[in-house]
Formats: C-alpha cells, sequence, structure tokens
C-alpha cells in the first residue's frame, strides 16, 4: 500500500503515522519529492483500515498494490475454478444451463418445466421458493412447500436444483438443495453470506442492482473466507437510467471478473432484461463474451405465471434458444453442461 | 387500474381476460376507441399482479390508480406521524437530532461522544455494534458487546439509543434497543423487515444504495403491514457516477416522500457525503428542504476510529453544527427534538 | 394519445381542455369510469405538446400510442436500411468493420494504420482530426490538416473514411468526407443535427454518455427529418457507477434499437471499455447480439499515441481480432463489410 | 504527478520511459520498494498526456496532484469572484435571482413576467429564444425574434436579460445579451464553450446531464482559458434511476464546487426537479448548502405554456417564493442580488 502525504504535511505527525504503522508490523519506506510526499508499505497490509489512514489529517490518499479479495483473486489460483454439480459444470471450459420458473408453483407446473427444459439441453432446474418481492401484498412464494415439490421434480427428472435463499433462519430447509442462490438484493447481507459459506455447498452469488464489481468479488470472499471455495458469480443487470429495459445488463462484466477471479461466472438475461424477446440475443452475446453458463426463465405459461411472466420464455422458445446456443458454444470451444 | 390493450388484440382473448379479471371480483369497464383499446378495472387491485396481466400477448401496459403502498401513504392517512422516543420527536413539527460514533470501540469512547453530544444538543445517542462491511476482513463491530456498551451509556446520560440490526438471528439482542435501524444494504432484506415490523418498536429505515423513493416505501409497507407504524424514513445519499462524493444527497427525497407518506424523513449527511467538512452545508440544507430530523456521525478521535474516521465530525464541530442548526431550526418553524 | 384526467377533474375545465383538443384539429373521445376519466384523442398528435397538456391542472398523466420518431421507427418502415459506403455496407446482412487510430497523427502514421487494417479486413477507416477533449489544455487534433492526410490515405489504399465534426462551422469541409460522425458529447448538439441532415451524406450517430435509447433515436430524427435517411446509430457505453471500465457497454441496446428503428446500429467496444483486452470480447458479443458493424481503435503504436492509447490496438490485436470475427460473422449468417 | 509503475517493470523499459519523460523538461524521482516502484514527475505536468503514460506497457496508474483546471482552481484564485450584470451580483456573498419563462412566446408575456417577477425580487430576467428539443417537431423557440422580444422587455424594466445560445453561428446575435448561457446539452460543445470565451461576457455554465464536477470545471476552463474569467456554474440536476423527479438535484454539489473553484454556483431547481410545487422546498435547501444565486422558471400562465409548463412557478408562486427566500438570504448572511 502506498500512501500519499498532503503537501506540507507536518513532520511531527507523519513520524506518528510511520510509528502507528510500524506497531502494526509494517515496513514503512519514506519518499520525498518537490511536489509530493509518500509512504510505502511493505507487509501484510489486508488489516489495515483505510478509513483510519484517510481520516489522519496529513493524509491525502491511498493506493492498494494487491487485491483486497485474496482468496477470490486470480492473483492467488491462477487457474479457472471449475464447479461441478451432478453432471453439470461451470468454467475451465464447461457452459451450464440452468433453467425453469421464477416461481415453483404447482408440482405439475415444475415437473412439466422440468421435463421440457431438460429435454432441450438444460443442465439445471431452478424454481423459486421464497421469492423477494417489492410489494408485501405480491406474491411471496410456496416456502417449504416450494422447494419440496423442487426436489420431487429432481427425483423424477435426475437434474440438481438451485432455489435463492432469503434468511439464515431457512438454512435448515436448504441442505439438500443443490446450488444455493444469494439474490440481488442481499448479495451484502454479511450475514448469510457467512452462514452459507459454512454450509459448505456451492453458491451461485447474484450482482446487486448497483454493486460495482469489486462489491461483488468482495461478497464472494466473505463466502470463501468461511471455507467454501464453490462460488458461482452471476451478472444480472444494473440499475441504469434507461428505462426500455429492467436493467441493463453488463456484459463487459463477463471478461472483468474473469479477469479479477478464477471463479466461473453466469449470466440471467432473464432478469438482466426483463423481456422475452430479448433473451436470446443477450445469451448469445454471453457466450460470445465468455461467459461461464446462463440462467434463463422459462414457464410452462408464461400469461399465468405468478411472477415474472413477461420475462420467461416458453418450452418452445426455450427449445429454440437451445438450439442457437448449442453450436455457438461448441463454436466458442466450450462444452455444454 | 387501467389496462392498455395492443392495437389490434384478439377480441377472444380479450374477453377471456375480461373473464378472468371478473372471476377476480372485480368490474371490468371497456372503452374503444380508434386507437386506443382500454380495461378500466373497479374494486381492490392491490392483489393484481401485473407480471400476470404484461405476460398476456393483448396487453401492452398498465396503470395503477392508487398507490400500492397503502398504509405509508398519505392518501389514507393525512396528518404528519410523529414518532416518539423519550423526549425526542419525528415529524409533525418536531427535529430529531441523533448522534454518535459509526461504531462503538469502547465504553470510554461511547460514553464520552454521548456526553459531548448531548451536551451540544442531540436528543439520542447512534453506535454500530453489528457492522455492514464490504470486507470481510475490515472491523465488523463489537456485537452484543457493543450493544451492552451502548445501552450502559444511555443509563449515564437518559440518551435513548439507535442500532443497525443485520439479522433476524439477532433481535432478541435489539428488544432493548429504542430505535432499530435497518441499513441501507438490508432495505430489501424482506425476511428482516417483516420481524422488525412484528418487534413492535420504532424502527428507522434508511433507502438503498440505489433504490427508488417507491420501493423505499413499499419496504416501509412491509413494516407496516406487521402493524408496526413508528417508522422513520433515511435519505443517505444514493450511487451515482459522480466520484468526488461518496454517495449522492438526494434532498428531493424529502419533500416527495412527505407527500407521497405520512413517515417522518431524516437526513444521513454523513453517509451521504463521506467528507466530514461537507456535514454542515449537507445538514442546513436537509433542514431548509423540510427533513424531521437528522443522524450525523460524530467520534471523539476521528483519527483513530476503527471505521467511517473520514466522514465523522469531532466533538467540537458538532457543537459548531449544533450551534449553526439551533437558529435554522427555529427559523424554519420546528422545534428540537 | 389517451390522457388521463386526475379523480374529481372539475367538468367545466375538462369541457375547456375538450374544446382546447377540438380545436388543434383532433377527435376527441371520453371515457369515464368509477376510478378513471379518460380523454382519447384521434389525428395527428405529433405536434401536440405533453407538457402544454401534463401543466393543465386536470391532466393527470398521458400516454402516447404511436412512437414520437415518425421516419426512424420500424412501423413506417419494416425493412432494415441499408447504408452503403464504398464497397461496405452496414445493415440488411451486411457487416461493416471501421478501424483506425483515435486521432490522425502524421501521414506516416495515418497510411500505416490504414493498410494494416484494410490487410485484416477493415472496410473504412476512421481518424479524429478535430478531437472532443475534456481539458483545454490536451491535444484537439490536427484539424483541417488531419482531414487531408485521411483523404490522403484513402487515395493510397481506396478506404472510405469517417471523421468526427464538432460545430457547423467545419462544414465545408467535411463535404469530402464519407461517413460523418457526431460523437457522443454532440448527440444532442440540434444545430449540428439539422446541419448534417441537410449536407445528404451517411452520418454515424453516437449515443450520448447518459441518453436512452429514445432519445439516441428522436436525434436520428433530427437528422431523417432535414431529408438525410442515411444514419447508423452508434452504442459506444453508457457512465453508470462502475469504475472498472471507462463506460458501461449497453449490448442490450442492440436488439433494442433494430425493433425500434430500420436504421443499423454498430458497436464502438474501444471508448465503450477503454481497454483494449477488452476490445475483443466485447466485439464478439456485438456481433452475436446482432451488431451490423464495428469501429475499433488502431494504432501503430499505442504506447505513443496521442489519445486513448490504454484502449487502442496493436495492428497484430486487430488482426488476431479480425481472424476471431471473420467465422464467427460467417456463423451468425451475415456478410462481412 | 506520480506514476506508479506495473509490478515487474521491465527496467530497460522504465529507463526509456525516463527519457522520454525528461525530454519533455520534466524531473524525474524515482522510489523503489518491495511491493511498489514510483516515478515522481517535478515541473509542469498539464501538458503530459495521460493516455500516453497508461499505454506504456509498465505503467500501472496515475496520480495527479495539482488540479488540471489551473485557471478556474480555487488554489490559485483563494478569493470568490463576484460576477455584476447591472446591479445584480453574483458570488462573494451576494445572492442573485434570475426568473422568467422557458421560452418567450411574445412580446406580452415576456413583459408581463418581467414586470412582475421584477416586482417579487428577481435581478435579471430569463426567457428561451433558441430551445434545445429531443424531438425534431417539438417547439423550437422563437429565435431572433425571442431574443428582440427579450432586449424589449430590458429596455421596459431595467432587468439584464439571460437567453442560451445553441450555436456559434449565433454569436452575433448574442452580442447584446447580457449573460450567455450554455446549456446542459452543450456543456462539452466545445467550440461554442471557445467562442463564449472569445466573446468577453459573462457565461452562465449548466452541468450535463450526466457530467462530473470535474467536468464541468474543465468545461469552465476552456471559457477562461479563452482569456473569460466572468464565469457562472449552475447545477440543474443530473439523471439518475430515479423516476419521480425529472432530474436530481446534486446539492452536494455546491460546497464541492465552491471548493473546487473560485467561480459562483447558482442552482435552478425547476429543470432540477421538473414539478413546480418541488421548487420551494429545493431553492430554500440551495440557499441553505451555499448557493450564489437560483435561476427560476415562471410563466405567466404555465396551463398554457409552449414548453416545461408543469415546472413553471405561477407569478404569485414566485411572489410567495420570494416572500420565503429574503429573511432566508438575510439568516444566511447574504445580500439578495
Amino acid at each position: 500500500m502506498i500512501i500519499i502525504l498532503k503537501h506540507g504535511a507536518d513532520p511531527a505527525a507523519v513520524e506518528s503515522l510511520r510509528r502507528d504503522l510500524h506497531a502494526q508490523g509494517l515496513e514503512v519506506h519514506e519518499s520525498v519529492g518537490r511536489s509530493r510526499h509518500l509512504l510505502g508499505l511493505v507487509g501484510d497490509t489486508t488489516s489495515v483500515s483505510e478509513s483510519w489512514l484517510l481520516s489522519n489529517p496529513v493524509v491525502d490518499s491511498l493506493r492498494r498494490i494487491s487485491d483486497p479479495y485474496q482468496k477470490a483473486s486470480r492473483a492467488s489460483h491462477s487457474e479457472d475454478s471449475v464447479i461441478r454439480i451432478g453432471s453439470t459444470h461451470f468454467g475451465g471450459g464447461h457452459f451450464g444451463v440452468i433453467a425453469g420458473p421464477c416461481s415453483v408453483e404447482s408440482a405439475r407446473q415444475i415437473e412439466s418445466v422440468a421435463r421440457s427444459v431438460q429435454h432441450s439441453g438444460a443442465g439445471m432446474l431452478r424454481g423459486g421458493a421464497f421469492k423477494p418481492r417489492t410489494s408485501p401484498y405480491a406474491f411471496q412464494g410456496m416456502g417449504a412447500e416450494g422447494l419440496e415439490l423442487l426436489r420431487h421434480a429432481r427425483q423424477k427428472t435426475g437434474m440438481p436444483i438451485v432455489s435463492e435463499i432469503m434468511s439464515t433462519e431457512h438454512l435448515s430447509l436448504f441442505e439438500d438443495v443443490d446450488l444455493v442462490q444469494i439474490g440481488a438484493r442481499n448479495m451484502q447481507n454479511f450475514e448469510l453470506l457467512k452462514a452459507v459459506g459454512r454450509l459448505g455447498k456451492p453458491v451461485l452469488l447474484k450482482r446487486g442492482l448497483s454493486a460495482t464489481l469489486e462489491e461483488l468479488v468482495m461478497s464472494a470472499e466473505y463466502i470463501l473466507a468461511e471455507g467454501n471455495e464453490q462460488v458461482i458469480l452471476c451478472e444480472r443487470g444494473i440499475r441504469t437510467f434507461e428505462p426500455s429495459t429492467r436493467n441493463t445488463l453488463d456484459l463487459g462484466a463477463i471478461p472483468m471478473l474473469k479477469r479479477m477471479t478464477h471463479l466461473p461466472v453466469v449470466v440471467d438475461p432473464s432478469h438482466a432484461t426483463g423481456i422475452s424477446w430479448m433473451v436470446k440475443p443477450m445469451a448469445q452475446a454471453a457466450v460470445a463474451a465468455g461467459a461461464d453458463g446462463l440462467m434463463v426463465e422459462v414457464h410452462n405459461d408464461p400469461t399465468a405465471a405468478l411472477c415474472d411472466g413477461p420475462q420467461s420464455l416458453t418450452p418452445a422458445e426455450f427449445e429454440d434458444l437451445m438450439a442457437a446456443l448449442k453450436p455457438q458454444i461448441e463454436f466458442f470451444g466450450k462444452i455444454l453442461n
């Protein structure tokens, strides 16, 4: 870490800062020029508080040399991590496809969707049981019963399942879920991140609506720091001023995240656009940008869906999407699922 | 609610939609023009799913006539709500001031800050015990011990206390906290909102980093819907592209929220700007814009603060702020605390 | 257009509004329900002022049924427009590639870059002569001399040229430029838009840093309204809170713009990301999302470039990019240039 | 300027960079630590190209020590600049109020508004003659005739006038306008900035819809660099994701701009909010935040206004606003006009 001192900083105060830093076990190298004055720190600066430094009246600004996310960093782990869930793999040349309805609504609905998306080539089944909804009066999901129906669909089809957890109180219900999703609104629910870190199961971590990529990776670091290295990152659109789509899909996140970290990156074009006819071009763009997988909403009857119908594909539209994606995934040198 | 149908919508599909709506207990009034075709719904449309309607192929768009937040709406409760916590009041002409450190760090620190901010005119004491931090390696707060020190400072000074809750698992620890804060990152942690709704204590709800005002009020509605009407809304800055401040303080939120709802609105200029010398002008602007209170970070020694030092006022700076605010609050016809 | 009236609107004021609208040559259809009151307008509403309507005290809100951009609208022109510049085509299944340096710096530089990008497969040569720079002290481009060098490079290679115009005062200098670029900062320089509309040459119109897609199309409409239908739209990234890239490339703009309008859409991955190693994955994603072309910065010696070196490809990197794109363009069923 | 070199930078390449910098007349101080390697530059670095440095493969990042806007910087001119236009002053303890309609519509309208706002206490009259409109089909202003009507209203009332210039082609028409406005959409129309810099008249420069504060000051620097030091900055709201207001008024811009520069800062609450009832609280907040003036839209008949009626005050509302502001301006120790 480099500390840039203010012009004309009081020497006694600088000396006092040097001593404080030294007391934290760091080597301090000073560099004085006509228009600048720096302190370079050598040692483990992970625990040095930036705000403590910035509030010191002689400090102008700081610059970290190494990433603040050590376990997630590509620097610490140069190979792609591959997350394996049943026969579906994410990362390291594998492209995993997750599909299913926004919400589990009935045994018939989830089983019907499961069979059709499996037939079209999806490797995993998604389905919301606990739904984060802006309004307290909107359908909140079937809860534990929804998870039970998901497990039942898994038993019938053999597809591993993914569902979103919204509270540490529900942890025991998710012990048998193959991939535990942390939704965008909970990306910085740090207590929940620590808890799923201790759960020891693969986690799908969605980017918050206005989270920076570094914040997303820092949230992944919360999970990794608990010893759980099976984290898949998910870009699902960010909030901008553009009104024609629900969110703005940031596909630059894919190459940037893959340079920052060794974790797989998947894209959710359904939530990113909010519009079913945009799912296909955005899914294709995600493949081309280097994504390691997709999560797509599919509903057997979107016009009757209890949530997010306008962005759900019909089984026929998903079949059409997969027919387009299969040769494209191959074209880009990856293996489906 | 008005449903705007697509040009050339299939009459049979429209008739089917009419029947579905009628089956939900609604009156449906049709209006057909040369360039538009509408269905107007009469009855309780709160539970009608917008996404269900929007995914119907004949529906172009929707327009709600009444607010989706019924209990928080000014339409349902025209008088200002006044939240009384000890001798500090928020709303209805009362201006409450909350001050204290970002984090509780020691008995001596919190008691020292409490005495000085009380002397300067603050009505309530804030102090973080559980801290939401971007990095898992940053100081996470003193936890239960921090709450214990806050309670001790309350006993010494008589000031009611406010602290942030981060998980439903900590609910029992907050039973004796006078005002329970939901932080920006948890504004849409819906399980936590429901839980504090059932706690029956005053809640300070901060706006999320990229939440719209309607989403903030909908999150308040989650608390009110559980029967807890003591909610104070807090504007604390939103995320924009402007890099010179930590966030962008949206003071237009004050008059807009006060028109939308009957709940008091307070402003946190410390987190909004992230810069201690900006706290005073922004606090003054908040008073002028009609805020019902302020929450300000004060630390006895900002350069040694374990978090957010750069935005903390010293006790002397807070004294100076209050000296400026007292006549200004009076000038604008409000009563301090 | 539908006018939604306020609840309890004064009947006399509504009657007065009806008369005003009728006087503008419109048919007015009234529809009154228990919870809503509407006026539907039939006729040419293009010239009806929305702000005039919205400031009427009985008006709640408005809804336009038809697009406000009539000439650019896909509704008015269902076929893709194809813009032909020399042997390079944009739209209708053709994918045009424009490449060259941010700025023209010398005869040797522009000719060298021109030859190498032509060899790699680019169809057109770009080069800035007048440069919009945030700082008045930064290199402002070679001006008229730069255009002269571009023309010279065209003569040597046969490649048509594109360059940015910044002022109506420079119009005469651009009469011999094959594709006139309007930069992001001038997207709403309406006097310049009208002037290039009258110039009768193909125009490349870049999206403003925080322009909505509708605003971009409305700016295109300024050009089309002057009788010039040869407009290519360019997505070049929007400003968001994400700091790791210069801008955020909004690839959803491609399918959305192509649904809104019949005009070709190209992508500039160089300005969008600001990082040379991100150009290739983003260019590939743009092809997959349905773009009609690309504009890429290439410099013979990026470390010596007078502007935007960090985002410029070397000729070798551009060769590598085109080697990847050629089969991909074919895979997606399009024809290069 | 400090150049932070990449870890393990090739010594020969660093030496080559040192020589290049030395050749530009700069002293170069090297500082090598275990985890960092820096070059500190001493001398005039204003003309050193950041992008040239950043594209050098051994350079990691840069940090400027001094402001890139030398003439506008508070560091170069510690006293507030006071801009005097007739008897209205901006800055240095003076608070100037500009009022008038969005557009000049008729002699009767502008004269009527001028008399009423003058009576209420405005010091200057605004009125748009050339109007930047998103749609080519919307009212574009009365042009030269509008300026003539403004001048006539000035003659009748003695109020100095302000109007927006949209093109360098109209410069001669503005020679007799007291304060020339550059609108938000033209904030980076650099040719226009240079031209008004040479005009030698006071300029009101509005912040672009998504411009950073540094960009705004750099645009002011374009004007100052031409020798014109009479620049007033105007905050008029930025574009965010919040839909309830037209823009988001960034009042933190006031103290931040006043710290960065010596130029006066005024606020336009009409365009910032787009809602007439929000003008008063936001104007009051602007005074409290330290603004040097206001620009407010007033129309004699907002419901008949040809543009921006919903945000215009009636003369009676403006009278009420000024009645509230006068004691407040005095309370904050400033002098009206």
